[in-house]
């Protein structure tokens, strides 16, 4: 692997305002870019995330009332991603899901399990302080946005565009999501969008501050 | 760009437990990893993010001893970053240095300037709620968690192994930064820390819920 190409998809990546509504991303790239989502690291390796797909132009009508920086995103993407985070009922340390993770999921041996499980209490009552829902949520969603991250790398590695969004009401978002996907917003709460497809306009120049102001070395 | 190279280096991946103590990435590797964080995405692409690079075996040890979950690779790593976030003085909506970063970094225009500002407060007092300094530093944190994930891809798809963690004591961890670097804690936070060298046993088999149990289409 180039480094040089890599680099280049870092400075293809942009958040992309709109896309051409006349190109739909082919469907083993955008399984590739949920592929990517999936083999994504987290914290303990507990995957605290679950992805909807948002195709239906009715749904995505409903979302697009709730937005408000997300409209044009929303009418012309290829494809949309929601990235919903696991709350409390599923993530804090004696909750069965967690349990049941290691065993089924991660196959961890029976003293794996006990000492993983202790680790992850101590954890979450360290002063990192993980003992509130929100605290806790929180936490689970800055694991969702590793898999954010290298979803957008991953487009832009194959010349697919982007847009990731936070601006919409969180509650009633939602509540559409609880209605029409059936999700159980007790255990699931929204951290995103992602728009994905292709530019219609080139972006104007990234800004960044260079390296020397953000990085400090001992 | 080939989709198998991608997915090669999202399998190469692990967390890292130990790594090879004859082996200092090049410093040219290092610094396209770095480049990587640089060029990543945040929310209104404020870069609330600043990183420690720590090589100082003294520094180190002292890191060392107020770690829980780190040891082994602190000891072994070729590079050791500690990814700070900015808190809220540097990150709520009226911060001057929001204000000299659309300026002096963003270089918007001064109508630009205004209603990106305003739409900043907007979000913040939105039901996403950032109304607090907890609560704004999360915030931070996640667009942080995008560049540690870009920062992890990338060392993977050149062959080199890392190590995100997050078991440490904050407060003492942020205490031995504010002596060593001369950090200001009261404006940076210690998100987490990653560790990047080359692997001294292979990892065992990687483990995923399949795709189908963490995606929902409509």
């Amino acid at each position: 692997m180039n480094k040089e190409q890599l680099l280049n998809a870092f400075n293809f990546r942009h958040a992309c305002k709109e896309f051409d509504v006349n190109r739909l991303i082919p469907e083993e790239d955008f399984e590739f870019i949920l592929e990517t989502a999936r083999l994504s690291p987290s914290s303990f390796g507990f995957e605290p995330w679950h992805f909807l797909v948002v195709q239906d132009k009715n749904l995505r009508e409903q979302l697009r009332s709730k937005a408000w920086g997300v409209t044009k995103k929303l009418d012309t993407a290829s494809h949309i991603v929601i990235g919903l985070t696991m709350k409390s009922p599923l993530m804090r340390w004696d909750a069965e899901y967690i349990q049941y993770f290691m065993r089924e999921i991660q196959k961890l041996p029976e003293e794996v399990v006990k000492g993983k499980g202790k680790f992850f209490e101590t954890f979450q009552k360290s002063d990192f302080d993980l003992t509130d829902d929100r605290k806790l949520f929180d936490w689970a969603a800055k694991q969702n946005y590793i898999a954010l991250g290298n979803m957008m790398t991953a487009a832009a590695l194959i010349g697919i565009d982007s847009c990731p969004m936070e601006g919409f009401e969180q509650k009633e978002t939602e509540a559409i999501l609880r209605n029409s996907f059936g999700i159980d917003t007790d255990k699931f709460g929204v951290s995103y969008m992602v728009a994905f497809g292709y530019r219609v306009m080139e972006p104007k120049a990234k800004t960044r501050r260079p390296l020397n102001q953000m990085v400090t070395w001992k």
